[in-house]
């Protein structure tokens, strides 16, 4: 019974790595390493620099390797790879799962990646999965499935189980297709278990069986799965022949992927492999377009204001507040387009409601408002004692944040049916709006009761 | 061989519902209802009005509207529940899975719960989980697994399993008990297969199982499950006995709710049941509170201003870009705290990195700043064409991106050291900072070079 190493013990576990390499004795090193979880042992293997992976990779064994491979970050994995000759490789490759084969492929140079399939001996399991993009059900499924003929008895279900090599791991369904090799159910190990070995698959079998399609969109699957519950899904092809399977590992991969995603576009971050460790040219990549993007938006928010500069010149007092109403636009109209992101990503969302949700956030904005602009309007009341600035002030407050609740909808839903990303563009595009609009809104109420501002 | 049912097709079904219920068929409502997959039946369930849903409920008998409570969401099951009579609450109840039946329970009045809980048959496997807080491992997990002790043999394992109610899922996995009924190991149903019916379950057992404790944190557990790619992890008390399982599905429920959790709070949506459908009142208490709390530092960098307001009135132009040099800043802060926040939530941050991290955030900050400076004070001079305001304006930009930078990894850093939510209050804190700081550098340069703004 194990749990999770803290900290400490990993950090102590690669000084003492560090140690073996540095005297040489590699065995030791290698032990003290694979004594580990592989989830833990990757951990550890990165805390080590360059050179002393280098060194460890050279005495880890085929078997250790892939299953570090498999473990380690993609991009972690493929500069490992680069390094080996091919038939290292190759062999390698042959280990690993072939999903994460076919992954570790694609992140090659395709001069190399050719090299190992050729050299490779279980290159025809994974030369399918190399055809699907990335992002498709196709190139998050897996081969290594088990499926059987529908005429197929328990007993002869069990004993082909037991002639898989017991060092791969079974899944725990199986999955059934007809002559034509179309997918038609699925059996679960705990159905084989409970029934009597003469049984024949398709009488016990669950032909209500889930699948998806290989050009299906990764999020989509995801979804597909979290909706029904199911921990595998089978993938078939257009001519509905079952290729491969969705395992729940993957699924866990794809919404930390997917939240990630959100998250950082909502945050206007475009690369979501980027953390606060990212080298810096990655990082100005990343970030550096939306920053400008939401410059141009500024200044254009700045021409506005500069409509309103001979009244500004007269009372200065209006350059304190008109940042506040741009700013709580611009928060309520966040708060809603994160609401309306994650909706829509959870499936939450439906076209035929929008109507009902604009009257609905409008309301909301318009309450916010109310309560916003109120309290601003009260305070402000109190330290300037002007009775023309707070209401102008107020009044402005409810307007700007009714527009930015209804922006905060509009926009992530109009950017997702023009097939754009609604969590990338949104929080720019919804901020141009309440600023310039928040300025003028305030500005031009103020030039109507100038005199008394002065 | 099914696929998830199209949007109309359900919409069809609702309307068949409807109809059938109008005429008083009930059989015909239910079966239409039936028809479906449990995921997509709550789903048309929850298209009917409360009193369509209300005389169906009447039809559908223990065992179906067990599974329907299981399926919908929380606050929807609860509702329905509350509408049950004790007797009636009981049986249903009965039927659930012992976790979701707990969950259900805590949704409760607690006299209603009580009562129901006197009368259920198997209170026994509910009880153990009521005491456990919600966001707990223990609050996730079920009573329902399969426990043995290590001397049985597989064969006797086997027939344990087939005496089981075959209309009961097996889980995938059989944990192992020593004598003192401490956790010991765990075997696979695929190990089972593979073994001759005479091996004792701890030969075949694997020892290392990864276990949580009862009092982890839900996010925690998840986080374990999601490293270590388990489909299952088993429960444990702090005599390290097994008191329960965490299965996948309740993993990926987790996932989704901290996730949308992480992305509410940073836009400052404290209430992670909101959506743009949510009643006005709910809109207004989760949402109203952030807003304040942002006004007041808005509020506090118009103090700031003010300090500058007879500046601002001799060179009204400052009023143009002031908002330009807080709100890069509070961009590229957010930027940051996005990252930050996800990358605590993915474990991918370490103290021991956090110097590191800040200096190369704050190199990230200066080059940002240097390139969005340059643009925007070259674009300020071609506008305005006065040197000075675009070398003030630039300047500004570079520190507040740099300080920006800093302090979007620094400030949900130390509320995560605080014991807070790293994702909650980091971009009101960070923003005021930034607005703040903002106003104050490019005011306090230009009030230095004031007479070439003039």
């Amino acid at each position: 019974m194990i749990t999770e190493p803290s900290l400490e013990y990993r950090e102590l576990v690669s000084e003492r790595i560090r140690q073996a390499l540095k005297m040489g004795q590699w065995q030791d090193a290698v032990a003290l390493l694979q004594h580990l979880h592989p989830a833990d042992r990757t951990e550890v293997f990165e805390e080590l620099s360059p050179e002393e992976q280098q060194a460890l990779i050279q005495h880890l064994g085929v078997e250790n390797l892939a299953e570090l491979l498999e473990w380690l970050d993609e991009e972690e994995a493929a500069e490992i790879a680069q390094g080996l000759d091919t038939a290292q490789l190759a062999d390698v490759l042959d280990e690993m799962d072939p999903d994460e084969a076919a992954d570790l492929l694609g992140d090659l140079r395709p001069e190399q990646a050719r090299q190992a399939l050729a050299e490779m001996e279980e290159a025809e399991e994974v030369r399918p999965l190399l055809g699907y993009p990335d992002e498709t059900a196709g190139g998050l499924m897996t081969t290594a499935y088990v499926a059987l003929p529908r005429s197929a008895t328990l007993e002869e279900a069990i004993a082909f189980l037991r002639s898989i090599d017991p060092d791969t791991d079974i899944p725990n369904y199986l999955y059934v297709i007809d002559e034509n090799q179309r997918l038609v159910g699925v059996v679960s190990l705990a159905d084989l278990l409970r029934t009597t070995p003469q049984t024949r698959l398709e009488e016990v079998m669950d032909p209500k069986v889930i699948y998806v399609t290989a050009d299906t969109d990764q999020e989509e699957a995801a979804r597909i799965m979290s909706k029904y519950d199911l921990s595998a899904v089978p993938v078939v092809d257009n001519r509905q022949h079952l290729v491969g399977v969705i395992t729940f590992d993957d699924l866990v991969e794809v919404l930390e992927e997917e939240a990630t995603e959100d998250i950082y576009h909502l945050a206007s971050v475009s690369d979501e492999d980027l953390d606060p460790e990212s080298p810096l040219p990655e990082q100005i990549k990343g970030r550096l377009p939306w920053l400008y993007l939401n410059t141009l938006t500024a200044l254009f928010a700045s021409w506005v204001i500069s409509n309103f500069e001979h009244i500004i010149a007269q009372a200065a007092v209006l350059a304190l507040f008109q940042s506040v109403v741009a700013g709580q636009g611009g928060n309520t109209a966040s708060q809603n387009v994160a609401m309306t992101v994650r909706s829509l990503a959870l499936g939450k969302i439906s076209p035929k409601n929008l109507l009902r949700i604009l009257v609905k956030q409008f309301l909301a904005g318009l309450a916010l408002g109310l309560l916003v602009g109120s309290m601003v309007g009260l305070g402000v009341y109190f330290w300037r004692g002007n009775l023309y600035l707070s209401l102008v002030l107020g009044s402005a407050l409810v307007a700007n944040l009714a527009l930015g609740a209804v922006m905060g909808v509009l926009v992530p839903l109009a950017l997702k049916a023009a097939g754009a990303d609604p969590a990338l563009a949104s929080s720019i595009l919804v901020t141009a709006v309440t600023d310039s609009a928040g300025f003028f809104i305030f500005l031009s109420l103020a030039s109507r009761v100038l005199d008394h501002l002065k």
